[in-house]
């Protein structure tokens, strides 16, 4: 009998407090199978190592620390932004990688991405066939903006759900100590894209003894700073304070980021990022109130010590399946998250062909908007409720927790150089 | 026997995620005594509530949610930022307040809050005796700067500090992730007004295996750009990112803060706070590495869900000292923390004179700054590194922290109306 093949896996894209555990359920579930599948190869710092042959043997990592990865943000094996051009543009990158599978003898392909990386994964399985090296590509969910079609929900962003959630929660109660004689307005920017689902996450912070945010500001809903300014207004005057969530995506009526349109520096170059500042000046110049902004950034997708629970089981759970099918022969298809009911939140592991994945950007219904356009809907309430539900805390030494870094043993070069 | 006096406790200055631990130390304790010290009442938002005579009766709260205040962030009572000027300048306030703490048949003031509270504690106390009734005047520190002197560390502080370390940490996952392709420079800006501690906490995630942050910017030391950029450029050649952590304090050689210094709107004004897209500007134009800021504002010093268990046990025992004290019948005076050991962390309660603490803002010492100005040394490590051990969760209840909300049941007005 001959050996079995091994298997690549490899990170894509913007990192999340949770890639890691779905690289956990790959390597954990392989590690069962070692009849059927070889050694699991990691790329370094995602596709553009398996170009430049820059490869990690998994072998070398403890059961510990693999297991560990449950429990660690980022990407352990490093991630990229680089997108695979069509094959008629860009040959060579597809030949060259048909020629390091072959090299590990790899036959089985784990792509660990959003939408752009499920395209990619899908060409590759389609060109590792005509090039006549099959191999089997698998893509494994995952983006914190939440935007892939098909899936009930991303691996990543129940768990950045749940940060700016509670991070609402607590910066309301704080501008509502303060109000009566200081900071009137208060200001989150937060990620998500084009899809608003992050923004929207922040409306769960209200309840009925809590009105905030008072102000939810969606990338699918076009920015009037006079409506914006009406808004502010009134939740100061009925409440004392108003919180105001922001999309980094928002745009003004010319199609314009707004995070791009207002701010020059001392060197008249404009002012890259940043949404939250911008509002903040319209806030202090158009109404005059105090106020206070965040920009949660890349703390906001890191945040593993404040995970939801079933983000991170789900996320494991992909990662499996996506050996699973492999072992049961299949190809070019995701393994997705199927909602079976929201009370008690129940799920399951379905199944979508790649090519139906690819280019669609899934972004928040309309019914899930109210018709202010500033908040959340019952039933985007009862989509995200879920979401954030059960903690999952990580282990603590010292007072930090003990995130795992992995050895990242790297194989002895076989081919030529190549460059990205 | 005639009735025992009543206690007035206010909050003041920026709140914290353990100010509200205070209070609970304090109207437990103050409970467990009640043959010397009638109705605890707390002034609605502050010095301001005693003033214009809007008094909460804490009587109509429930035990349950006064022990709940031990794991809710901000100011239950409401605070806010207003510093009585002196006797000379504005008598008026004094005497209302003497006034009001007569109505009230008030016995025992609790200020908590900062220097500037200590320093209006204080001069109550003297005031009170010589209007003609005496009213024992005890501080309970607080703020998340650390600028408080005598006591080792202020409540609040220990919280604030293992967020950004912990921040720093997984932020610093996430930057060296995406590192090979894209994101080089990450900036983190914290607050602390004038004192570095906040911003050395961020050294805390430095370790064996994690250089980052390879930079640190503390309010002590004056910025200069072109060593900032060499450093920056230092660590990307040696690491492949560069993470910083600034403190939202820090001037350039003119004096200047740095975040008021570089940014301008769309209307030609300055944009107020901010130093991270200051520095990110910076790194931009002069290295031209692609960045992520983020600026934790309000999230990082209401960050209940991420506290740090002595602190939540510090800002306890200091509102129960302080009670402690009134039934002693001390006067002028704050309890503070002392540390008797850093290996195994231990601490006691000791105590301070009113007028000793008032208008001295402690600042980091010159030894906890590494020569070159941008890390911490071993002593600052010893010194901050058990005050971010130890995990004090919340309850959670639908994947959000089950923070109490108070009835703040006022009491009918007995005095004429006095506006602030």
């Amino acid at each position: 009998m001959s050996n079995p093949k091994n298997a690549m896996y490899a990170q894509s894209g913007g990192v999340t407090a949770v890639i890691n555990s779905s690289a956990c359920g790959v390597i954990e579930t392989a590690r069962k199978h070692s009849s059927k599948i070889g050694t699991v190869y990691a790329a370094r710092n995602g596709i553009i190592g398996a170009l430049t042959e820059d490869i990690i043997d998994t072998q070398h990592e403890s059961s510990e620390d693999i297991a560990n990865l449950k429990q660690t943000p980022a990407g352990a094996f490093g991630s990229c932004r680089y997108k695979l051009k069509s094959f008629a543009e860009n040959k060579e990158e597809y030949q060259r990688l048909i020629e390091v599978f072959k090299a590990y003898e790899i036959g089985f392909f784990f792509y660990n991405g959003g939408g752009d990386s499920q395209d990619t994964a899908n060409k590759i399985s389609q060109i590792s066939n005509d090039l006549g090296y099959p191999v089997q590509c698998i893509g494994i969910p995952k983006t914190i903006d939440n935007d892939l079609p098909f899936t009930d929900v991303c691996p990543g962003f129940g768990s950045v759900a749940k940060y700016t959630a509670v991070s609402t929660l607590e910066a309301t109660m704080d501008v509502e100590s303060m109000s009566a004689s200081s900071t009137k307005v208060f200001i989150l920017e937060v990620m998500g894209r084009h899809a608003g689902f992050i923004a929207a996450a922040g409306g769960l912070a209200q309840n009925k003894d809590n009105p905030a945010p008072q102000i939810i500001l969606f990338p699918e809903i076009t920015f009037d700073e006079s409506k914006f300014c009406n808004k502010v207004q009134e939740s100061v005057d009925k409440h004392g304070y108003c919180v105001v969530v922001a999309s980094e995506g928002i745009k003004n009526s010319s199609g314009e980021f707004l995070s791009a349109a207002g701010l020059t520096d001392a060197f008249g170059h404009s002012q890259l990022g940043g949404v939250a500042p911008v509002l903040a000046s319209i806030v202090k110049n158009k109404l005059g109130f105090k106020y206070h902004w965040a920009v949660a950034d890349y703390l906001q997708r890191s945040a593993r010590h404040l995970a939801a629970k079933s983000d991170v089981e789900q996320a494991y759970a992909l990662g499996k399946a996506a050996v699973d099918f492999a072992l049961a022969g299949k190809n070019g298809v995701m393994p997705i998250i199927v909602r079976n009911s929201s009370t008690p939140y129940s799920w399951t592991i379905g199944e979508i062909e790649l090519h139906k994945v690819a280019n669609i950007e899934k972004k928040m219904p309309v019914e899930f908007i109210t018709a202010d356009g500033f908040g959340i809907t019952p039933a985007c309430r009862d989509y995200l409720q879920p979401l954030i539900c059960g903690e999952d805390y990580p282990q603590y030494k010292n007072g930090l927790p003990t995130y795992v870094r992995l050895k990242k043993h790297l194989v002895k070069k076989r081919l030529p150089k190549f460059s990205v």
